[in-house]
């Protein structure tokens, strides 16, 4: 199943930009009266005739809409602090995307190797895993913000049920860590933060701030992950833990 | 901490390779009398005194042997059907290593896009990951196989414990699937083994084959994940299984 993007979307019909048109009409060779399916990028199927074959502009009418398709039961934000090597984080926003994540968040933390962050090819990589996994969602990719700036942002007025976690390797006598599992099957709300730090993990400033405000400190189990692959494991766990038993 | 890979050890002393010996001596600058560390690959740790510096071939003397360094608490297989995209399979052997498996198999299946798999640059990244993530025993990446072979091959004489689970798309109403948290959470064992299809999915054969075996069918939640992705997440889930709860 072959999916389009459009963000032109009315009532009846809908439109392709170039690069979907040029997609559609060349090189899969559709032509009017074929029935494609299109996603909104917020969470809508549509499926729609095609009514003009333009390869620079096509158009067609909408014949059906599914809500929430290809949607997960649950809500998640990954903040998380690029890497230097920039394949690397994209290929965990290719990755969450693939298994299903709502909001990815760039941090710059006061260790972070990468203090400039640009987010538009992140963007159109979530919109191709989008599509590739079946989802009619793509998540948002924001600009960069600082530890500190993010967790004082978030916190206020997040919804009751929310979970808010922060992995960071070093161990607080105060605060001793659970596994991300165990703080999540401890959990019965459907929105989700984590926040994966860089490879010089958080700053103890970043982390005390982050459990002023109410984040619980999650480890990752022994294994020594790098920044991408532990917000990879982390966008699992989620996934795993709103599967049901059957 | 730097890990260096030895494969020539014996009582007391031990001798890097021509690669390992210029990254030791040439790249970190490491000289005689320094304490360096160095793995086998089975799982042990050594500390050693540099007694040669050369960097065509240094030699260590052996302080301590620490076994079991790195290792995680269970033993994982994972078979997986090569992608047509090396770079991806490559990925999912890194990323795998990371988290923790023991064997990689690559898995020609009766769909695979990739009918020839040569193991060598995966087991060269596999070592590096170990290295990275701070492990002493290597994933050994085995020889391609077919699934019907290693169906067949692996099931006699593995020890009691033992749960293998086959992921695969298409539900049989006979063999009802359970997701691979359910499946993991209901075995009291250590040894796993995880088949994973290629993009085309496994064959009815072979699924059949593997349930006349003794594999439990699963699935990995509703998100449709890229092989590589689907393999990662089967990795992920075992080690999440076998996280402690605190």
């Amino acid at each position: 199943m072959e999916l389009f993007y459009s963000n032109d979307i009315d009532a009846s019909r809908c439109r392709l930009d170039a690069e979907e048109s040029a997609h559609c009409v060349r090189v899969l060779r559709h032509r009017v009266g074929d029935t494609i399916h299109v996603i909104d990028g917020k969470g809508t199927l549509l499926t729609c005739r095609l009514t003009d074959d333009n390869p620079r502009g096509a158009e067609a009418a909408i014949l059906e809409r599914q809500a929430h398709w290809g949607a997960h039961p649950y809500r998640l934000t990954i903040g998380c602090c690029p890497t230097k090597n920039n394949d690397r984080f994209e290929w965990f926003v290719e990755k969450a995307t693939e298994v299903g994540v709502d909001r990815i968040v760039p941090l710059i933390g006061e260790r972070s190797e990468r203090k400039v962050y640009k987010p538009e090819r992140a963007q159109r990589i979530a919109l191709s895993a989008t599509k590739q996994s079946l989802k009619a969602r793509i998540p948002e990719i924001t600009d960069p913000v600082s530890v500190k700036e993010f967790i004082a942002r978030e916190t206020p007025g997040q919804a009751w049920g929310d979970v808010k976690l922060i992995a960071y390797c070093f161990e607080d006598a105060e605060h001793p860590r659970t596994s991300i599992r165990e703080a999540l099957s401890a959990f019965r709300g459907t929105d989700v933060t984590v926040l994966i730090g860089p490879e010089g993990d958080f700053s103890p400033e970043e982390a005390a701030l982050a459990l002023q405000n109410g984040y619980i400190p999650v480890h990752l189990g022994p294994s020594r992950l790098r920044t991408e692959t532990a917000a990879v494991t982390a966008a699992v766990a989620v996934y795993l833990a709103f599967l049901g038993d059957n």
